[in-house]
This record gives structure tokens, C-alpha cells and sequence, in this order.
């Protein structure tokens, strides 16, 4: 199955990573990289990724994975990617956002009035592009699963692969990984971070 | 600081955005990808990053990261960057390998007697090269931080954060990045998957 992972101008890269490495080793998976032009795509933290197909080159998905942005704001002005994920994703069988990338979906009207989560400082906008925004960390509804923020695309994607193909294989896929989570602080939500951290970053979200 | 993370063909890409996404959005970080040639990196399971730098651009480092590899007895083989490893670590402030990069520490000479953790599959191969081998997520000894398998280069890296500036950063990462993780199933650690998922990965494993 052809699995397309979207890429843009000043992405999050580990939106886009963790669910390449839990679906992309599967003999069933042709990844895809693709953006508006085939070449170097610049992450938020400097990192590039290398897309292997422009939009123009594909008119049809297997799985559309949808990373996000800590400059989601500029994500959603642009008008390109917009229309392409609206071209795009009705021929999907799944359509998975990471992080902010559920507010491009909502800004492409997919999501109007459907269960979706997000990173929790962006969630206001999400509800204000028509989502029925949810709080948990990975959302299944119909033909689209959405993660909270960043980090939540592995736990998606895991989700994701026990539907795809099985538990068994979701289940080898984590040993693979090794993924046992142990936090060294328990501060990954907004529910348990201290309350200044959840202030200085919900300012510096809300400005994208 | 001067962050380096090493890229080689065939590496895990998880294995270093984890560390990199938790780490080069800090404003005192300059992030550099480095690999043998200044160009695309492909890794193990499709994805090209790009090296910004090549290895004979840089003499020191302030925190070097090595990631692993599904092919990490091919990378075991690549004496131009064992022998870059071993000449730019010791310039190091931090020494940081996730997965089998631990492997690729200890046959550079940089491991020998000291404790240090890698993919559970591969225990035996670091200890052969000399390593004190623990089971444990993230160890840390003197300058060097060695994580478990793939995933685990997040834990690291928050421990790392704490270390470089304060638990205060380390928390308002883990939250920037919402790191409170739910995988869907109890399969991330040997300890824990089932035994023909273990045993089944451990073959695919040791064959590198």
C-alpha cells in the first residue's frame, strides 16, 4: 500500500518520523515523501527531509499521514497544501493528522463537525475550523485518526497498524522500537505540567 | 552549543529526530547534521535526510549523537566513521548513542569497561566490543548517555535537557512536544512482548 507522508516548509519533523518508523517497515508499505516539489524540505528545528514526489505526481493514497508545525499558522495559509490534502484525502482509505497538522484537514474541510484531537495549545483553532474537538490522545473516526501533539503520531500510528494489518504485528512493530516509554518527568500534559510551563508555551503556540 | 547528529546510510531516522526534536529547538542549540559527505542520507526504512556538513568539516563537537541502524553490522564496518567517532567524541562536552549507535561507540574504542545500554536484541554485540552491558532505558556514565532501542532516544534526550540546562526546560519540552504516552499495547520491552515476537525479532535482528 502506497503510504504518503506530507511534507512542508517548516514542519515538525517527528510528527512525520514516528509514524514513518512504525508503518514504514511493514513489506506491505511503499513509503512516499511528498511536498510541493520534489527536493529538500526545511523542519522547524533544522533538520531537512528529502521529498521524493511533488503533489502533482500523485492523485491517490493508501494511508495520508499529515504532520504539524510549531508554525502552524503559516501551515494554514497555504493555499496549495490546502487544496491537495482536500484533493487528496477522499481517496484514502485513512487519513491520519499529527499534532497541529488536524487544523490543515479541518482548514480542508474534512473535518467539519467530526471527533478530532490536536496538540492541546492549538485546540481552540481546531474547534474554530468545524472539528468536534476531543481531548484524547489518538481519535478514530470513520476514515480518519488524528494525535495529539508531536509525540502522539507513535502512539497513532501503532493504533493504526493493529487496523491495518493486526495486534501481533502492532505488538512486534513496539519491541522493534523498544517502545516502553519511562518519561524522566511527568509533564507531558497540559493536566500535569506546572502550571508556568503551560502558560509559556501556550503563548508561544497561540502566536504559531 | 554545537549539537552534532551523525547521519550514515541505512540508519534508523528515529533514532536521531527523537533526540533532535527534543533538543535543537532550545535557543542555545545550533543544530548540525553531519555525515561522510555533505548531501542525502537514505535511511533503513526510506526516508533521505541531509547532511549539512561532512565529517572532515568538523574537528569537535560540543553533544554528539549517534543513532542506530536495522544494518548495524554494515555500519560496524564503516571504518571511516568508527574512526571519525573516536577522534571527534573525545572533543565532546556529551557523548549520546540511541540503539545500536552504542554498538558503533564501543568498536570506536569509546566504551570499553563502562556501562552503557543498547536495542535489546543487540546486548550480546555490545558486549562483545567491550561494553558493561545494562538493561536499563538510558544510561548515563561521565560523558556518555547511552539509550535503549529507537524510541528510547527521547527518554534520553529529555535526560539530557535536564542535564544541559534544568528539569524547568527538560518539563517544558516534554510538554512543547506532549510527551505522555499512551502506546495501545504492553509489547515495547523483552521483558514484556510475547515470546514468539521476541524470539521472531531476534532473528531478524542478529542477521544485521
Amino acid at each position: 500500500m502506497d503510504v504518503v507522508f506530507v511534507l512542508y516548509d517548516q514542519m515538525t519533523a517527528l510528527d512525520i518520523v514516528g509514524p514513518y518508523e512504525t508503518l514504514a517497515g511493514h513489506h506491505d508499505v511503499q513509503p512516499l515523501f511528498a511536498a510541493a516539489q520534489v527536493g529538500p524540505v526545511r523542519c522547524d528545528n533544522g533538520l531537512t527531509l528529502h521529498a521524493d514526489v511533488g503533489f502533482d505526481d500523485l492523485s491517490t493514497a493508501d494511508v495520508l499521514v499529515v504532520p504539524g508545525s510549531s508554525r502552524w499558522l503559516r501551515a494554514l495559509d497555504d493555499e496549495q497544501l490546502i487544496a491537495w490534502l482536500a484533493a487528496i484525502s477522499p481517496t484514502a482509505t485513512w487519513t491520519a493528522a499529527v499534532c497541529t497538522g488536524s487544523t490543515l484537514l479541518a482548514k480542508a474541510g474534512l473535518l467539519t463537525g467530526r471527533p478530532a484531537t490536536t496538540h492541546w495549545a492549538v485546540r481552540d483553532a481546531l474547534a474554530a475550523h468545524g472539528a468536534d474537538v476531543r481531548t484524547e490522545r489518538v481519535v478514530v473516526d470513520g476514515d480518519v485518526i488524528t494525535a495529539a501533539g508531536v509525540s502522539a503520531g507513535i502512539d497513532m500510528a501503532l493504533t493504526l497498524a493493529a487496523i491495518l494489518w493486526d495486534e501481533w504485528t502492532a505488538q512486534a512493530i513496539q519491541l522493534a522500537l523498544e517502545y516502553d516509554p519511562r518519561p524522566p518527568f511527568d509533564s507531558g500534559s497540559v493536566d500535569k505540567a506546572p502550571a508556568d510551563i503551560v502558560a509559556a508555551l501556550r503563548n508561544a503556540f497561540t502566536s504559531g
